[in-house]
């Protein structure tokens, strides 16, 4: 597919790693970023991960064939609806690369004028560090990236929005949004709670006591709290049936502990490590 | 301090890296190891972390200066009275790498003939891989060891011990052995408890749907079940304290996701930020 101006709308670890990995592969001809921080689009831009920069959204709109939101979740749609106006008749494809994707769909759905189309995607890679410092050109490299198109979704901007990210080196799958939320709410945003829940009872004292497997199991919980509230409220549904599932393990556990019934208690232990071993490191 | 032959039963992971570091600082002229698998034996000689190999611990023991006892915690005592009787007279000390205290301390107490000393040690190394062939010669370096004596520990021999952690690289803090197993149950095993409720209840289709951040939160699920099972039951009554104020905050994360109370959980996330960026990578 032919890119000749690819704008990313949010220049931190992700979009900025967009920005590296589209100059490193001939994706596109000029990689313009939009962001609310100077000081950051210019650490982007010295890094080599866009070639403009833009304080404001709608001129960096004009003439883009794509963009990519990789803001916080509760501004894309917003984001998007704005993009789009300052778009129309070009045939630009907006997506983005937020982690959850039904309230995002849902409220750009139908509010499109002609000539513009949406396709959410969600690229699961990055980490609990933030900013364009910590981009990398190789960051969807053998990652998947999830694209949720709904039924009413062009094909021809679904197989762009593919393309888009395959060119980037990602893996491509399609779910629809519900399906990616219901998913994502057990694979990332119940493990971000959990973190969070672990971390926030260590007493201060206990700090010098914790090794690895307690930096491990916690280190998710150094993400952004707002970009993670937004994230939680979106999803809170899915997230909430993901909780309820996890604690009625947790009372599998207790009962075994509870009760000494060790075989029990092996069980879960040995499946939950097979688990774990399949996935690899 | 002086050690002429150090024995270490168990030789894995840990056993493996002391015998390994031991050799690195000069800490003692002699490393035997004593293991039921001649393989893993003969791997942990030809890595050079032991000098000669037993099948037997008894043969092990004579005229050894001091004995670290790598097993898993529920054979680590019964070794530990097994071995004493096959030393006595030589002023051998005996100590441990088990990561609960409290149980191994009681059933040790007492039972010793004269001229052997146990003091209980907890190094807060090691990882959820297994064998010598992981064993790493720095394992200790910078890492705290807990060593836990009680109010009827001869202080020389707390000493010893403390020496002997500390010219293998490590940090040491003495406990008492109940506020060591209370600490851990929080630090270790209330993780590895997370963990494995995590990975157990993910189905399989979802595993192409993990990043990151899953991975890092279910790491130590791939812990030997074993090797966990013991320790779970040895720590029961502190663990199920853990797990208890653990669930106590969780169902604070509930509250706020179903009643919308996002000032709360933008509290709650960033408190434990705070706490988990306090602890580094």
């Amino acid at each position: 597919m032919k890119i000749h101006i690819l704008t990313i709308v949010g220049v931190g670890l992700i979009g900025g790693s967009i920005g590296l990995a589209a100059k490193k592969r001939g994706v596109c001809q000029r990689v313009r970023g939009v962001g609310r921080n100077k000081t950051s689009l210019e650490r982007a831009h010295s890094l080599g991960a866009i070639d403009e920069a833009f304080l404001e959204l709608e001129p960096a709109m004009a003439g883009a064939d794509l963009a990519v939101f990789c803001t916080p979740v509760d501004q894309i749609a917003g984001q998007v609806l704005t993009a789009a106006k300052a778009c129309q008749g070009h045939g630009t494809l907006l997506t983005d690369a937020g982690s959850t994707k039904s309230a995002i769909v849902a409220a750009v759905h139908g509010q499109l004028p002609d000539g513009v189309q949406f396709v959410g995607s969600h690229p699961l890679a990055g980490s609990e560090k933030r900013g364009p410092e910590h981009a990398d050109a190789r960051l969807f490299e053998n990652r998947l990236t999830v694209v949720t198109p709904t039924p009413h979704t062009d094909l021809a901007a679904l197989e762009r929005t593919r393309s888009f990210w395959q060119a980037l080196g990602s893996r491509v799958r399609v779910m629809d949004p519900e399906e990616h939320d219901r998913a994502l709410a057990l694979t990332s945003h119940l493990p971000h709670l959990l973190a969070s829940a672990l971390a926030g009872i260590l007493p201060e004292e206990l700090r010098e006591l914790t090794a690895s497997g307690f930096r491990d199991t916690t280190r998710i919980a150094s993400g952004d709290p707002p970009l993670w509230n937004a994230i939680l409220a979106h999803n809170r549904a899915a997230i909430l049936e993901a909780l309820a599932s996890l604690t009625r393990r947790l009372d599998r556990f207790r009962y075994c502990l509870e009760n000494g019934d060790w075989t029990s208690l092996d069980s879960l232990l040995t499946q939950a490590k097979k688990v774990r071993d399949a996935l690899g490191n």
